[in-house]
């Protein structure tokens, strides 16, 4: 589905980020090299690179959500831009803040620029967010124009409370599933809502139709970080191409396992041990399948996929990318199923 | 001229930026303390601090430039607390990027709380800085907002484009004066240039004498660093209460170093020999001073100052507040004369 969707918005999404960014007048080249370096443009000399490094999901969201109400996406492509923009700004920080060497089979931005730069490159790429969406202005009332910059305030804040909640949650003792909950809404379901609700106000100028899509896409982004924590434990390593149960060796605290910590004093024994093997591993996935951890989480899953769908349906989108936007939540929640 | 300055707005400001930071609805308690710590309101386990962190030299020009225009600060104050939220992003970043240890007497927010949490709590203020800037949409025309934010992008940017090129003179074998001054413009003189632009542009509603009142800034800012830079060399360490020629003992690149490795080859030598101490402090100095760089700094700082009071006139300041502006160069100007 996101295939069909690149090919459909992708490079005029692309044109639009490398006017934003790459065009900046007065821009030392070697900051340009960073910039496009993390957004997956050049390598780290600044030569073309041709290899797909992110997914664009987000800003495709939001095409095809401004393109479900009026049929027009091209005019929302500085948000689209925007949000891609804010996206990879938060994958720079986060690698420095996680200590991450590798992304999209690179090393981050930080490995090879180190930490005082890759600070500045993402700082760089928030502020090259807003202006992308400052592009906006010229296609929508000034309004919408406000009302888009309180929307994308309001997101980047969420952003910031919820890798705070995320880095808190690791030296914290025990951890609820209602607080894990609140980590991913701000995490990563809140910059899902806010591109199908800048997407859904661009194409109507109907700020509450626009708040229909924002629910649609909060509980879409919950209902997805929830089948990424299933397959993180019961994925066929085939599929997903990584090693079986890699959650729990790396002892994440994901849905299932905070399912389970709260249940079952034998897990969280295991999960106290000094070092962790495979036998720890089989164990604990033993005592969650024991406990009913997985059905739990599908159960957990459904039900923000069925507040999707259902706040989908008030948005009333139309034509064929109403149809889209159904077939990406079939598609997504058949990946467990 | 700026304790005037404090006793006339600080409280109002103080308010507007404790609503703005200290109110956000759902914010973990450790989060808001890292963030209060960092603007100065509490120490590192949440108690109130009652000792001054930061002058908040950027709003206070703001408001007066805001006053200058129409008499009415008040309505100002949303952009005033935006500018001293961002000052205090690019700081906490800064203290990272620079392996400080102490920022005004205290440890940095690094040192406490660790580099992950660190560059969360400025991606949050940096963000609750366009939240505050948000707030200013109430009292001008929907045009002056996105005016207002059009600068607000732009000052951003430049201040991470300074912030790289700062960065990339410290492995620079050879920079020059002209070099230093865009690195300057971007680091520090951009977000005064906004502050006036910002305070007038609200004032007045009228963006040609909003323009003036950015070069007033910009020039001023300039002139503003080349000072600091000639008081961190002949600086009576009486008055400047750092220690004599501390910044050729760090042989930190600032206007006369680099006016003076421009022009004498003995220089030169002495800043490439291995080790550094108060003998070779005091040969610079001594070969600065036969070639004239002091007096060279002067004059540039004075011919910044003079098109900073220039452009000052051509935005047409008025009543007591005009008075002050212009106090307000004069004092600075005498600190080395």
């Amino acid at each position: 589905m996101f295939e069909m969707l690149y090919k459909r918005y992708g490079s005029a999404l692309d044109n639009e980020m490398r006017r934003i960014v790459a065009s900046q007048p007065n821009q030392p080249p070697d900051f340009g090299t960073m910039l496009g370096y993390s957004l997956g443009w050049v390598d780290a000399e600044g030569a073309p690179y041709h290899q797909a490094t992110g997914k664009r999901i987000r800003p495709l969201l939001l095409l095809l959500c401004a393109e479900s109400t009026d049929g027009n996406w091209h005019s929302a492509l500085p948000a689209a831009a925007a949000v891609e923009i804010l996206h990879n700004f938060s994958l720079i920080h986060d690698d420095i803040q996680d200590d991450s060497p590798i992304r999209h089979n690179r090393p981050t931005v930080w490995k090879v620029w180190g930490t005082a730069n890759a600070i500045n490159a993402g700082d760089a790429l928030f502020t090259l967010a807003y202006s992308a969406l400052e592009g906006q202005t010229a296609s929508v009332t000034p309004q919408v124009a406000l009302e888009l910059w309180r929307i994308f305030n309001h997101t980047a804040l969420e952003l910031t409370r919820g890798q705070h909640l995320d880095m808190r949650f690791e030296h914290q003792a025990s951890v609820t599933v209602d607080e894990y909950i609140e980590m991913i809404s701000g995490k990563t379901a809140a910059l899902l809502a806010a591109c199908a609700q800048m997407g859904g106000l661009i194409g109507s100028g109907d700020s509450t139709r626009a708040a229909h899509f924002a629910e649609f896409g909060l509980n879409l982004g919950i209902a997805f970080q929830m089948q990424d924590d299933i397959l993180g434990i019961w994925g066929d390593p085939g599929v997903t191409g990584k090693s079986a149960a890699t959650d729990i060796l790396s002892r994440k605290k994901s849905f299932p396992v905070l399912f389970g910590l709260e249940r079952s004093e034998r897990l969280q024994a295991i999960y106290r041990r000094e070092s962790f093997g495979d036998a720890d591993v089989k164990e604990s996935v033993a005592e969650l399948d024991a406990i009913g951890a997985q059905e739990a989480a599908y159960q957990s899953e459904q039900h923000y996929y069925q507040l999707a769908s259902a706040a989908l349906d008030r948005a009333h989108p139309r034509g064929d990318s109403a149809k889209w936007l159904r077939q990406l939540i079939e598609e997504l929640f058949k990946r467990t199923h």
